[in-house]
C-alpha cells in the first residue's frame, strides 16, 4: 500500500474558492407550469396582456354611473332602474344609461356607460329596481383593466424560485410552459470493495459492509435542486473505476465519489484522477472531512468526500451543497441555524477547523441543549441521532460546557419533542412508536446519570432500585423478566445458570452498559458459589460482551451460542427457550428540571394510556407493584 | 341570483376542528429508498442486523494485541513483526499472535488474536517488523461488532421525515425498501364560467380570465407531502359540475374546490354540496376567507375555498394545509415566522380576524420592515410581491406603524435583497433581472416619496428633476426619449402632439402615476396653445388613461387608438414607429437610511457594470450628463 500524507491540506476557503471556480453547467428547460413548482426561472417573464383584461367589478353589487348615486343614503337612497345582470364570465347584455343599474357579480365585465360598482349590502333590491344607499365615487369597487399587471410590465425577474405564488401569477398571465434553469446532473458514485447494495447479502467475515454513502449523497443532492444518478458502486479495481468514471463524465455535470481518499486506502482514486484530469485541492483543514479531493476527470468536475457517512454527508454540505444550490439558482437556506447551550465541553487539538455532530433537545424553558452523541463520524447512527453541526475554529481547542453555540441544522427535520436516555427497553421503543417525536439514546445508568447532572435528557428509562431520593417520582415502573435464553427445545437441558459454570456451554453475554447485564452480576453475588469473580471467570464466554439487548440470543439462535443473556420477550419474538433467572423492575425517570415541560407532560398520560395493554401483550412483563 | 348571506360565520378555531374532524386518510406505500426521500416513514423499522457486522478497524494502522504494545513510546518504541496485511473488504488471510501486528485499513476486518489497532501516524514500517511508538489498549480504534448499531436495536420510529441522514441509517441496516405513508390524493377544482386554460385564449369581452387557483392551491398541495390532481376547471354549469364532483370523489381522499363561493355568486356549489353530502361550516370570521365551505360530497371530505387568489392561498394555507400535512405525516413548518417593524398602519373594523398579505425588506440595520402592498387580494401580482401575512384579531381595528409585527412566511422563498419603487423603467428592469435579488413596485413619485419617508425601500427610480436637496445622491441618471408613437409607416402622417389636438385622431393616454406621463404633462405647459387644460380636453382620448408603460403603445398595436403616449425603445420593440417629443432624465435615488446597506452598494456596481452598455443597446436611450 502506498500512502499519501495530508501535508498540503488547504484552508476550508480555499476549497470553497476551487469549487466555485469548477465549470459545473446547467442550461435552461422550458417545462409545464404542474412541473414548475420549486424550480428556478431562467429568464425574466413579462406580462403578455393586461389583467385584468376587462374593467372589473370588484364586488356583487350593481353597475352604475357614479354622479347618479350622488347625494344617496340609508334615509334617501337613490332609486335606479335594474336593465340586466351580468354574471362572472359572461357579456353584458345591457349598458348603463342615465338612472340606470346592472346587477354584476364580483369579476364580471363592468357594462359599458357604468364607472362604479355599488356593492350588494348598500342596495334594496324591488321589482324592476333597486335603491343605492350610498353615494359611490368613479372606480369604487371596480378594477380597471391592467391595473393588477399590464401587458409589458416585467412580472417576475430570472432567479426567482418558484413556488405556488409565482405559478399563480404565471398562470394569470397565461404562461403554459415557462423557462426555468435545468438541474445539474450530479453522478454519485460510492467506492470500496467492502460495499453491497440494500437488497445484497453482506459477508461479515470478509468486512462487507452496506454502502451508504450514495443514498445519502444523492438524497443530499437531489434537495440542492440537482439530480443525482447512482452509479453501482466501484470497486477497487482500477479498470472498473476507471470505466465508471469515464460513464459518469459522458453524463454528468459533475462527479462525486466518496470513499478511498483516506490515506491508507489505496490511492488508485488519486492517480486515476491525476491521470485522466487534474487535482487542485487534496485535503482540507477541517475535522471530519480531511480527504477532500477537488479536481476535474476526463474533463468534467470532480469532487471526491471522504468514506466515512458522517463526514461525507458533513463535507458535501458544506462545501458542495452551497456550490450546487448556486447552479441550481435554488436559494441558501435562510433559517438552517439555531442557538443552543453546550452541554458537555467539546475538546479538539488537532488544529483543524472542526464540524461537531449534535443532537438538540429544548429544555424546561424552551432553550436549546446541544449534546455531542458518543459514537462519532464513524457511526452511521450518529446520523439520524444529530440534528446539526457545531463548527469549532480550527484555533480553537476547547468549547466549554455552558457555552453558546450556534448550530447549523442538517434540513428542517423537526427536533424530537422528547429526549431519552438510558437502558433500551423494548416494551418502552414500541411505546415511543406511536409518540410524536422522540429520540431514545441508549446509555449506561452512570452515563444517563451524569447526563441528566449536564441536565441534557427529558426522562431517563433505567432499573428503579437505584433510584437514590434525590430524584423524580417515576412517570411509571413495570417488572420483565431476564434470564437464559437457549435454542428452542433447550437441548441441552439448562435449568439455571449454575448449569453454565463449568459446563461445557457457550455462554453469551451482555454490554455492561445494558440493565438486564446489571441485573445478572447482582444475582451473582447472590449466588452461594465462590465468589462473583470466580463463577463469572468459570463460565465460558463471560467475558465476550455484546451490544444490544437482542445480541445474546441472536447468538444462540445463530449457534454461535449455548445460551445466552436475554428477555424473555426476545426469546419468544427469536422462536427460542427461555429460562427465567429473575426479574427487573424498570422506571421511567423524569429530570427534575422539565417535569413541566409539555413533551414530559404528554409522556405521562400516553404512559397512563399505553402501558398497560403493552404490559399485558408482552411475554415476560407485567405492571411494578 | 340568489343570494346566501354569512350570517353563520364560525370562530377560526371551529373551522380548524371541522377540518380535523374530517375523515381524510392515507395508507402505507412500500418504496424503494431512492424514492423515499422526504416521505414519511410509517411502521417503527428496527436493526436487523449487527452493524458493523465484525470487529472494525477504525484507522488506517496495524492491528495488535494490546499488551504487546505495553510501554511502548517515541524513545522507547516495541517491534512488531508483520505477518500480513488486511484491506478493507478482503478477509484477513493471518492472525495476531503475540509480538505480530497486521497492517489494516480503516474499515478492515480486525484479524483473530487482534485487540487494538495502531494508527499509522503512530508507527515507523521497517522491512517486515513495525516499530509502535505508543501503549494502546484493548479496543483503541476498534470499531466492535454492533456498537454502530446491533440486531435487535429500534433504529427509527413511525413518524419520522426522512432525509438524506435516515436513508443512510436504512441503507446501513440493508433495507432495499421502506414502509411510508401514502400520500393523500386532493383532487382541485377552480369554479368559474370565466376561467380558461393557460394555452388558451381568453375573452375579455365576456370577462374570461385565466385560471390561477388551481395552479397555486395544486402546487401548495404538493408542498404539504400530499399529491394533487388537478380537474378541468368546471362551469357553472350544474350537470358538469356535479359530474366533476363525483368523479374527484371516487378518485380523491379529499376535494378542494375554489369560487363560486361568494354570496352573490349562483349558489350552486351550496345546492350540490347539500344534496349530496353535508355543509359542516358555511362561513369563517376571517378576512380574507368568509366564504369557507367545510363538508363532504358524495362520501368524501370537502373544501370550498374563496375565488380570489390571494384569499384561497392564505385560506388554504392557514387552514387546509396543517391537516393535510398532519395527515401525510410531515412535520409543521418550524421556522416560517419573522418578526418585523409594520412601515404603515393598516385599519380594518369589519370585527373579523383578518390576514394582512405584507411584503419584507430589511433595513439599514439589517432588522425587517413590513409593508402592504397597495392592490389587495384580488391582485394576482400580490402573491409575487408578498412574502407572508400578519394576523389581525378580530378584536383588533387598527396595527400602528412602528408597531412590531410577527409575520407568517408563506414559504422559504428569500426575501429579496434590494426593494425598489417608483416608476417601472423598461431599462432599469433588465438592469434587476442579473442582480440577485430584488423586488420592484410600479408606484407614483408622490407616493414613492411617501414610501422613501416611511423608510420602506431601498431605492426609488423617479425623474430627476423633481429630486430636492434633502434626499440623496442619485447612484444613476439616465436620460429616455418619450413621445408618441404610432402605427408602422405613420399613416396619419403625425409629427407632434398638437396633431391630436382637434384633430380627427383617437389618442391613447397612460396613468398619471407613471413618470412618462408627468413629462406629457409638463410639455403641455410649455406648447403655445390656450391653456394645458384646453389642449387636453381638445385631444380625444386624453383622460382614458391606461395602466403600463406599453399599454399606451399596444392599443396603437391592436388599432384602438392612431397615437399613444410611450417610449421609443417600446415603438421599436412592437414594431411601431415613434415621433419623439422629449426626453427624460431619471434616475436611481437611494434611502439615505440604507446608503450602507449591502444589496444597495452591490447596486451601486451593477449600475456601474451593466448600464452603460445597457444603454448603448436600447434604443432611445443615453447616459445623462
Amino acid at each position: 500500500m502506498t500512502r499519501r500524507e495530508f501535508r498540503d491540506l488547504v484552508p476550508p476557503a480555499t476549497a470553497r474558492d476551487a469549487l466555485a471556480d469548477l465549470a459545473i453547467t446547467a442550461g435552461t428547460d422550458t417545462v409545464p407550469l404542474a412541473e414548475a413548482n420549486g424550480r428556478t426561472l431562467a429568464a425574466h417573464v413579462d406580462a403578455p396582456l393586461d389583467v385584468p383584461g376587462f374593467d372589473r367589478s370588484a364586488m356583487d353589487g350593481y353597475a352604475v354611473r357614479a354622479a347618479d348615486t350622488f347625494g344617496a343614503s340609508e334615509g334617501d337612497p337613490t332609486t335606479l332602474r335594474v336593465v340586466g345582470t351580468v354574471r362572472a364570465g359572461t357579456e353584458p347584455d345591457a349598458s348603463v344609461g342615465e338612472g340606470d343599474a346592472v346587477q354584476v357579480a364580483t369579476g364580471a365585465v363592468l357594462p359599458s356607460g357604468a364607472d362604479a360598482v355599488v356593492p350588494v349590502e348598500r342596495t334594496v333590491e324591488r321589482e324592476d329596481t333597486v335603491d343605492v344607499m350610498t353615494g359611490v365615487a368613479p372606480g369604487d369597487s371596480v378594477m380597471p383593466r391592467g391595473a393588477d399587471i399590464a401587458a409589458g410590465d416585467a412580472a417576475l425577474g430570472p432567479g426567482t424560485t418558484l413556488g405556488p405564488r409565482h405559478l399563480g401569477l404565471l398562470a394569470a398571465l397565461g404562461h403554459e410552459r415557462v423557462p426555468v434553469r435545468s438541474q445539474p446532473d450530479v453522478a454519485v458514485v460510492s467506492t470500496g470493495e467492502e460495499l453491497v447494495q440494500p437488497g445484497e447479502e453482506p459477508d461479515p467475515a470478509a468486512g462487507q459492509i452496506y454502502d451508504v454513502n450514495s443514498h445519502t449523497i444523492a438524497a443530499a443532492v437531489d434537495a440542492t435542486g440537482a439530480r443525482a444518478t447512482r452509479y453501482t458502486p466501484a470497486t477497487d479495481d482500477e479498470e472498473t473505476l476507471r470505466e465508471t468514471l469515464a460513464d459518469a463524465a459522458a453524463d454528468a455535470s459533475l462527479i462525486v465519489t466518496s470513499g478511498s481518499t483516506s490515506a491508507g486506502a489505496a490511492d488508485l482514486l488519486y492517480r486515476l484522477v491525476e491521470e485522466h484530469g487534474e487535482i487542485l485541492v487534496h485535503g482540507v483543514a477541517i475535522k471530519p472531512g480531511r480527504p477532500l479531493l477537488v479536481g476535474r476527470i476526463f474533463d468534467t468536475p470532480y469532487v471526491g468526500l471522504p468514506g466515512y457517512p458522517v463526514s461525507a454527508l458533513s463535507v458535501f454540505r458544506t462545501f458542495v451543497a452551497p456550490r450546487l444550490r448556486a447552479v441550481s439558482g435554488r436559494p441558501q437556506p435562510e433559517t438552517a441555524t439555531a442557538d443552543a447551550t453546550l452541554a458537555t465541553r467539546v475538546r479538539y487539538d488537532g488544529g483543524r477547523r472542526r464540524l461537531v455532530a449534535v443532537g438538540l433537545v429544548a429544555d424546561g424553558d424552551g432553550d436549546l441543549v446541544a449534546y455531542a452523541p458518543a459514537k462519532g463520524s464513524g457511526a452511521t447512527t450518529t446520523l439520524a441521532e444529530t440534528d446539526g453541526i457545531v463548527q469549532m475554529a480550527a484555533e480553537t481547542s476547547l468549547l466549554a460546557a455552558g457555552e453558546t453555540v450556534t448550530v447549523e441544522r442538517f434540513d428542517d427535520a423537526p427536533i424530537p419533542a422528547l429526549l431519552g436516555v438510558g437502558d433500551p427497553d423494548p416494551v418502552f421503543a414500541r411505546l415511543l412508536d406511536d409518540f410524536a417525536t422522540s429520540r431514545f439514546l441508549s446509555l449506561s445508568a452512570t452515563d444517563a446519570s451524569r447526563w441528566v447532572d449536564d441536565d441534557v435528557p427529558d426522562v431517563t428509562v433505567t432499573p428503579t432500585d437505584d433510584l437514590t431520593g434525590t430524584r423524580a417520582e417515576p412517570l411509571a415502573r413495570w417488572n420483565r423478566e431476564w434470564g437464559l435464553v437457549v435454542p428452542a427445545g433447550n437441548p441441552d437441558d439448562i435449568t439455571a445458570l449454575s448449569d453454565l459454570v463449568d459446563g461445557d456451554y457457550r455462554f453469551a453475554n451482555l454490554d455492561d452498559s445494558l440493565a438486564v447485564r446489571t441485573a445478572l452480576a447482582e444475582h451473582l453475588e447472590t449466588l452461594a458459589l465462590d465468589s462473583a469473580e470466580d463463577t463469572a471467570a468459570a463460565i465460558d464466554g463471560f467475558h465476550r460482551e455484546l451490544p444490544g439487548i437482542e445480541s445474546a440470543a441472536r447468538s444462540v439462535a445463530a449457534g454461535r451460542a449455548d445460551a445466552g443473556l436475554g428477555l424473555r420477550v426476545t426469546a419468544t419474538q427469536l422462536g427460542l427457550e427461555f429460562v427465567p433467572v429473575g426479574t427487573q423492575t424498570l422506571g421511567v425517570v423524569p429530570n427534575p428540571t422539565r417535569l413541566d415541560k409539555s413533551s414530559v407532560e404528554r409522556l405521562r398520560d400516553h404512559l397512563a394510556d399505553r402501558l398497560p395493554s403493552l404490559l399485558t401483550e408482552t411475554p415476560g412483563y407485567a405492571p411494578a407493584e
